[in-house]
């Protein structure tokens, strides 16, 4: 069974769900956010750019570099998390809203689905939703930053396997194609480090999943893992990560222009361990934060801002 | 391709990576810790007992509880996190460890690799290992605990897709029996909650994969639902969450004796949404807490401590 995407008209959030409609409450469990417990138009409602980030401290401290690089009221102070009564995510708001949503697809999957029915019921329309996180690159320099065009499985298909009851759904995993030149035009403001754009291969797990020597299980060779590191390369694959597939899956469905924009952390062709000290890998992070910043700047016309360091 | 599980001699945790014992060090990067930047012996070679659970405040306030609970040193101080450098995991130290490994199989997975290969190199002995968490019932009252007997995927079966260089391996699931024995015994001695011995079913999702009307995208009836939830009862199903099938099938391939106490936060066949309120909640995840203390001060030889809350 494949799902068709499909764009919804006005600009708003696409549902695709009748059950939703008759429930009196609609409880956001893990990010302890209700309908009935919060005014969520009047809170989110002007929410036009979301970024979602697997790792809580790296989102807290990319809405405090939104905050000063929109030159938003607030700059410098601590900003609160929303959902601080949930240790399942964590969100802030900074003009674009930044939640959480940890490791993994499952994780993500997860955050989506509230996320999604947030900006649903908050009436949010016209939003632009991109995930920053970090990856394993391949074949490219440790630090360079891929925008995905198109998110794809172990097999290098563009396809996301979602199980309904018991049942295997195959989902399409393509992204905003515009919105990925848009990205990749924008680099070009920042000289300091490399961007490219290519396909992004999403794992079920860190160790196995993505070939490493170094699990506390592995049955095969270094000879067998490079060459299917190398498959991976001529299909276009540039970065390796845990969530892109099952993001574009459900933000395509659902009628968001999405993208992944993700640093690679090392090059899986040379080794499987991250070495690199934590300051270094510290600035690593803050470049894919750096190039959305830049992009919502020229989004909101605020034109190119200078070094963003 | 299927793999056996084979327990290892001599007690210890058993690594099978041939290119482990060839790495000059080995950075166990999402716990912040390593073979070079820190004794692991010293730190850890005396853990007889490890806890791990999805939710880092939890297991916080679990290992305060067991430090309480077991009458050890420092019991009332603040614990410190021994992955602090790290926002991916964290880990504290009461007697037993006790990491906590977010939400979904990929999460869990990368806290097992780096948690085995650190009792590798701590060389620790005869440890016992339990994932205690929260989960979804089936045909149980809402706050009952359950001891897993096989983790099974989203069609009944005790299995464990893994894929390994973009091809499936198949892992057996099977947890260990004598232990749940165990603890359901040492249920008997706190009698104020159900305890109970089932399958439990391991999903990648919260929403679609386990059958949620609230989701933001459903194509099924609540009919279609709760046929899948009733097949799922039949086949022995007790209860659903997100790590078990990852867990029981990576334990058990290193040689750990492993168990699954989850408590159920409500009945699926009653409903999708969690409204208990976040004081019953929290009273609900404090029960697999308390079956844990209880099997620990028992092991320890300490005897029962009467009431424990």
């Amino acid at each position: 069974m494949t799902e068709t995407t499909g764009y919804s008209g006005g600009g708003f959030v696409h549902i695709k769900n009748p059950h939703l409609d008759s429930m009196e409450e609609d409880i956001l469990y893990h990010l302890d956010l209700g309908t009935k417990t919060h005014n969520l138009p009047a809170m989110f409602g002007d929410i036009k750019f979301v970024c979602v980030g697997g790792s809580p401290n790296r989102m807290r401290a990319f809405a405090q570099f939104v905050q000063r690089e929109l030159g938003l009221a607030g700059a410098g102070e601590e900003l609160p998390d929303i959902c601080a009564g949930s240790d399942r995510c964590a969100m802030y708001r900074a003009g674009p809203g930044s939640p959480s949503h940890g490791m993994g697809i499952p994780s993500i999957s997860i955050m989506l689905h509230e996320l999604i029915k947030l900006l649903h019921h908050a009436k949010c329309r016209d939003v632009t939703i991109i995930r920053i996180g970090t990856s394993g690159g391949l074949g490219i320099e440790a630090g360079s930053v891929v925008i995905t065009d198109t998110a794809v499985d172990s097999s290098f298909q563009p396809r996301f396997e979602q199980v309904v009851l018991g049942d295997v759904v195959l989902r399409s995993t393509e992204l905003d194609k515009d919105l990925a030149e848009e990205l990749l035009a924008c680099s070009r403001e920042i000289a300091d480090f490399p961007t490219l754009i290519g396909h992004t291969m999403c794992t079920y797990d860190f160790y196995e999943g993505q070939g490493r020597l170094d699990s506390a299980l592995c049955s095969f060779s270094s000879e067998k893992k490079l060459e299917y590191l190398r498959r991976a390369y001529d299909a276009g694959v540039r970065n390796i990560e845990m969530e892109s597939t099952a993001f574009a899956a459900l933000c395509g469905l659902c009628g968001l222009k999405a993208a992944v924009v993700c640093v690679a952390l090392l090059d899986r062709l040379e080794g499987d361990q991250i070495r690199a000290s934590h300051e270094v890998l510290w600035e690593y992070q803050q470049r894919p934060q750096r190039l959305i910043a830049a992009f919502i700047r020229q989004r909101l016309g605020l034109g190119p801002k200078g070094p963003t360091h």
